[in-house]
């Protein structure tokens, strides 16, 4: 009774930090909040903390350290590890309200916003300002820039501008016992000890909760220019990759690439998307060109296209350069996303590996899975210029409950292969038991001590990681 | 006696791990391992270990850890902060026999070293193999890649390839009880846990001693033109560089500019170092563009500069664009960090801050050290683009004792218009006094949990940045 006297007092407490607005119980919370946007685990929260601030924030935390209330911070729960679903108990506390842009700054081309601010609209107001955020993936509507910091999230153009953490100047966070750092800086080289920002990206909320950020802004380019190529060895594919990287150099913006098994399912599922290369392909390369001399961009993008031709690396090609047009052809590589709903249900994996491994991974992996379930249907796309694949995998009606031992057969694969069980979408729970596929014991223990000592009584998103 | 006894227990362990080769004792020690390149401090170690591979410096480590022996690991020892100069009683462990190039690997584009060996041969065999290491700075030919990492050095383009810590796939290091993380992945999206890769870099040697590294390569260059420009007031310069980066995107490798005072030191010190423009302009700009279309990108560059001179932002300028031009521009540039030499001895500052921020800053740090030393000599110069400047002071013979004091005036102003008292050379002893001035109590103390969780008996560079 004394314990739940104290749970319900804590929630009191944590009541009166937030005020009215600022929380949700029972009933009232929505069914979103249960979950990511995997959906494998469904739990519904202890309480729903919306704080408008960071002081709040900063409160919440306070209070919970001392009571050792495990706590779950949620951005767009767009996040496909379980990293921000909550586990029995815990409460999750969602940066919902903190939405405010605090400043645009043309002469650091600089934005300084809270965390619950969604990629989308930082992106239009760079590009309102004549400046681009570079981090764009599928989920840009919904996913908030804490969530893309914590996951270190990667996205379609990390082959020229890098992960989330590359670089940003500045970023706030609570940590565990309340403690505000307030690292909000707008310089760019800033070599004053350690770098704490780094220690907030991409630990998933376990470190601390992110609470504003200052990012960089780069230059808009004026030119855009993409082709679908169709290439019919896989080989091809990672010349026609150095070919790309040397000839359009920092032009260079995407290098997508479906396999066929991938276009085959979008024409099968998703017919109102227009394919403009007959099915014959092995491979299907997306690449992107973005300058700032519109007129010879597009020439020596043709001119990169059309010597990669004659070295017979494309079999076909076309090239958009209209808005539409690109658009069109940004449509197919997002919809490789979108055929895991047309299939039923799919489960989506995320590795890393050498280029100069993934054709033998593409043809392994489905052997492999076939081997299994003979029916299997599986897909391969992905990010290749930055060595990140996707896998979207449907064994059947149980594909969900079966989910561990597909897991087995694509990461023993992907260690074999000294690659990493996760490019970009993070560990979470998801992929806790393949952390040591890819992390000596040394790494994990070193993980630990840092947990054990930024967050000693383990509050803070509890057994996500390790 | 019993202290002395265990000393020399240690001293002979030490030794039997390192053999014959591997150790320096009193006299043998050359003097350059006294000191970094500033030299503001000048103390023999108590010995200097030369471990030839991560065992011996994970078995010297983990002696030293048991004994609480102090250790500060050293590189090219071309640092500016005292850093990697020992302090009393402490072992230098020099990383100058792990110098082995391990892999170039086409496929991931990087290459894999031991941490001892030099920055320009990274450069050069990435450019023998058709691939750019964008890292460059003044002590190419002395740094290491190892001090390179912990200090996370900046140089001259960062302005498109960022810092060295963006992006390093892979680092082993040791920490201080003789523990080793290998990290030495090649794979450019890793989100499995935290970023160990990141805790190293930057952190001076405090918190693990880099052993070896995996480089991210890049597509090199074709063609490459640079321009000195003659800017006539500093918010010319601010517009000059918003042009200079939306104009040539992706292209643009520097943005390098001289104060008119240093433009003059060059001219009376360094008479050797030919100048091309005369010496009536505030601001000595230079651009360099780098990009894969040669006939083009100058084209662009031209086209740019033309257009920077309609606006009348350019008064004069010079284009280059062979080798020998190239060189003969950037030697000026280079000239900006000898001219110490020619005046006797400067003291050099390390500073960044906003670039809306500079103009007023060059102005008012002059009229403050006149001030307060009517005679001083002052130079300002630096990676503009980056928010970065470097100042160069002379207050008489007396200077170097004088330091903290030329610190206070230099810092009190950067702290003033937040900026950082440090934008790429580290804090080690020398700016310890002002890490106050940009850091906050709340961050101190969280830099200070990590180095006590990670190194408990305090052996790794201590007293170092806090």
């Amino acid at each position: 009774m004394d314990e739940l006297a104290n749970s319900n007092n804590l929630l009191k407490t944590l009541k009166q930090i937030v005020g009215s607005q600022g929380f949700r119980e029972g009933e009232d919370i929505n069914k979103k909040n249960y979950r990511d946007w995997m959906g494998t685990r469904s739990i519904p929260p202890k309480m729903l903390l919306r704080p408008a601030n960071t002081t709040e924030v900063s409160k919440i935390l306070q209070v919970c350290h001392e009571a050792g209330q495990a706590v779950t911070p949620q951005g767009g729960l767009t996040g496909s590890v379980s990293a921000a679903a909550p586990q029995v108990g815990e409460i999750a506390l969602s940066l919902e309200r903190m939405k405010q842009v605090e400043e645009l700054d043309r002469f650091t081309s600089s934005i300084t916003v809270q965390a619950g601010v969604e990629l989308q609209t930082i992106q239009e107001l760079a590009d309102a300002a004549g400046l681009l955020y570079p981090l764009d993936l599928g989920a840009r509507g919904s996913c908030t820039i804490g969530g893309n910091l914590s996951t270190n999230a990667g996205g379609n153009r990390v082959i020229r501008y890098g992960m989330t953490r590359n670089p940003v100047p500045g970023v706030e966070a609570v940590l565990a016992d309340g403690t505000i750092i307030n690292g909000l800086n707008k310089l760019r080289k800033n070599n004053t000890g350690y770098d704490l920002n780094q220690l907030f990206i991409g630990s998933e909320g376990t470190l601390g909760i992110i609470t504003r950020v200052v990012l960089k802004l780069l230059p808009k380019p004026s030119s855009q220019v993409v082709a679908l190529c169709g290439v019919k060895e896989f080989s091809d594919v990672a010349e026609l990759l150095l070919h790309a990287q040397k000839q359009l150099s920092g032009n260079l913006t995407a290098f997508e690439v479906l396999w066929r098994n991938t276009y085959q399912l979008i024409a099968e599922h998703l017919k109102e998307v227009p394919l403009p290369l007959d099915q014959d392909y092995e491979f299907y390369v997306l690449v992107e060109s973005m300058g700032s001399d519109p007129d010879n961009d597009k020439d020596l993008f043709v001119k990169t296209l059309n010597s990669a031709t004659e070295m017979d690396l494309i079999q076909d090609c076309v090239i958009a350069e209209a808005d539409k047009q690109i658009e069109g052809l940004w449509r197919i590589r997002d919809a490789a996303a979108e055929v895991i709903q047309g299939v039923g249900f799919m489960h989506a994996y995320d590795v890393s590996l050498s280029v100069g491994d993934m054709g033998y991974f593409g043809d392994e992996v489905v052997k492999r899975l076939n081997l299994k379930w003979a029916d299997a249907i599986v897909g391969l796309f992905g990010h290749v210029g930055d060595g990140n694949i996707h896998i979207i995998v449907n064994v059947g009606p149980e594909t969900r409950e079966l989910h561990l031992q597909i897991d087995e057969v694509i990461y023993a694969l992907i260690r074999e292969l000294k690659g990493s069980v996760s490019a970009e979408h993070g560990i979470g729970i998801m992929k806790k038991p393949f952390l040591r596929y890819c992390k000596s014991e040394e790494e994990i223990t070193l993980m630990k001590t840092m947990k054990q000592a930024m967050d000693p009584n383990g509050i803070l998103s509890p057994g996500r990681i390790f």
